[in-house]
Formats: structure tokens, sequence, C-alpha cells
């Protein structure tokens, strides 16, 4: 049987995007299942008092020169710096966690984030996010208001309460069993710890 | 000739543990010379508004189990989380930057970092200092009284002030060129950026 690695992450945080693009392909060769989890690292930083760049610039500076080093590492098209923060209602966060709930989750954050880096537009918001849906082939205007629905908004803020309980504070964060790993630098370990390697 | 990587520390970054204590081989490896710079990331962080951990239970906590995992990774004796904070006084990175002028910083901060994490004495307290400084020979009363001296402090001065210019905020940060890699996970990456590998 495949082990089974969670990954949760958040649309807006700026390192998940390397791990988006790669995570499902690394999982795969590791025969690791890869499980997406998007969650609100928003609320949980709030609540830690843990913002890693809002009146942090020099940090802020440094984390965008090393995202791009990152991407040219791994072969991820990087053209500048798209706009921060985004999202700010979260909905495309719902969106992602709707279509976990279906299988077109690793798709659509994809669409989101290349929406983001590449197309330099906030993917949460209505216009951009309609445009992402369609891009995929949905039903736009059904998926967002699923998306708003009590069910979606419940299962997001679980999936927030899971990670707060595993002692989550960031995104990427990649969970075998109860051991958390952070950051795309830590993807490797994580598929070892997984696969027992 | 050899290529040159400044290594940026402060003696009490917890994760300057494990950097202390592999950085000087792989660098031989990679024939690249390390130039070993004590600053003070405390000074930074506080102007910074940058503390990683301080209020922060949730990521403090990850970082121990974190730094667990890396210190078994590279071999490094890991025996439990040792007092944190140390060296209120800034005193033991003094005697590192006096250190840093003569051939013994690697050998005192490999010391220093050993007290700390396996002695769980703090290096910074005159009592434990002394006993480094004796340890590795030297006149601890000399050292001491030296490294409170004005052209140190001025050095050490003047080293934090060269961090902060090339936008460093954190330890250990790793300096190739103007080109900055921070955290001990980034010590490949900026091997490989010196040696033009």
């Amino acid at each position: 049987m495949a082990q089974r690695l969670d990954f949760y992450f958040f649309v807006g945080s700026t390192y998940s995007y390397v791990s988006v693009s790669r995570a499902a392909k690394a999982a795969a060769t590791a025969g690791v299942t890869l499980n997406w989890k998007p969650f609100s690292v928003r609320t949980l930083m709030r609540e830690q008092n843990n913002s890693p760049f809002a009146g942090k610039p020099v940090k802020m500076a440094y984390m965008w020169r090393d995202l791009e080093r990152r991407a040219a590492r791994f072969g991820v098209p990087f053209d500048g710096v798209p706009p921060y923060p985004i999202d700010p209602l979260e909905q495309a966060n719902r969106v992602a966690t709707l279509a976990s709930t279906q299988d077109w989750c690793p798709a659509f954050v994809q669409a989101a984030y290349e929406a983001w880096f590449i197309g330099k537009l906030d993917p949460g918001s209505p216009e951009h996010l309609r445009g992402i849906l369609q891009g995929l082939g949905r039903d736009a205007d059904a998926c967002m208001a699923e998306a708003d629905s009590e069910p979606v908004v419940a299962m997001y803020a679980e999936r927030t309460n899971e990670a707060r309980t595993l002692g989550i504070f960031g995104s990427p964060s990649y969970v075998a069993g109860t051991e958390v790993f952070w950051g795309d630098d830590r993807l490797e370990d994580a598929l070892a710890w997984a696969s027992g390697t």
C-alpha cells in the first residue's frame, strides 16, 4: 500500500508555489500518495502572532530572491515578483477545498498559482477566479457558490483546526503521521519519512 | 585560488549549531574557504521587528524538533533542548569576534556550542566562558578583557553593519559575493554558488 503524505497549503503562500509545482511528481516518484489539504494559514498566523513578511521588508526581499533561485533550480517559471498578498477573502482557498472533495484540487491550485505568478493576477478575485475555473472546464458560478456553502466553509475550518492541532504554523507543511515538516525545502525529508526510507 | 564563502553567525542561534558543526568540513570538501564572521543578529532582529521564536511557542516547538532531526541527519549530537535564549550580554560573541582576528574562531565557537547543547550551559556566562577558554588552553581573563576592548567591540559592530548592508536578517547566513543564503539548509546551495558549480 502506498504511504500517505498530507500536504497542508494555503493559496497565497509564496514558497508554496514551488511545492504546488513539484510535490505531486516527487511524491509519485517516491511511491507516496499526496493528500492535498488547503487550510487557512492566515488564521493560524494571526492566532500565533507569526507574521513572516508583513512589516519585515528585509526578510521579504530575501524571500523573493530565494524563491526565484529555488524556482530556477526546479525548473518552475518565475518572472518577477507577483502581487502580494492575495486572496483577502480566502475564496480561492475555499474553491481549492471544494476541489479537494472531488478530483481537481491539484489542477485548480496549479492553475491558480500560474495565474498569480505568471499572469500577475490575484486568483482570489471573483473575476480571475471565474477565468481560472472556466479554463478548467468548470461551471464557475456553480463552483464559486458551492465554495461559499456551509459544508465547504466547515471543511475549510476543520482542515485549519487539524493543522492547528498538529502544531502547524506555516505553509507549505507536510505531515507524515504526526511528524510535521515545514517548507518546500523539507519535501524530500517528508517523503523519506512517509516512505520509511 | 579557493573561492570564499562568508559565514555570518551568532552564538545563540539554534540552527547555527548544526552549521557550526558541519560547515567547515563541507566547505573544505567543496574547495571553498569559509570565513567565520560573528555578528549581532539580535540587533538586526530588533531593528527589523523580526523575532523568530519569542512569543511563538508553536513555531518554537517545531524548531527544536526540526533541529533534532537535522542534527541526527548530520551526525551532530543532540540530547534534548538546551537553555534558551543565551548570552544576553553577547560576550561569547565578542570572544568569537576576537578569535576571528586570530586562528581559533572555529575551535572556540564549536566548544561554545558543545557547552550549550551538550553541557546545557550558557556559554556567555563569565563562569562558563572562562571554562571554555581554559579548555582551549587560552588565558581566559586576558581573552575576556580583550573581547570587551574598544577594537573588538568596534569590529563586532562593523560585522553587524556589514550584515545589515547585505540584507541579512537571520543566523546562519552564508554570503558569496553579495548573494545571501539564509539557514543551515542553504549551506549546499551557498557552496555551489561560491564554487561556481
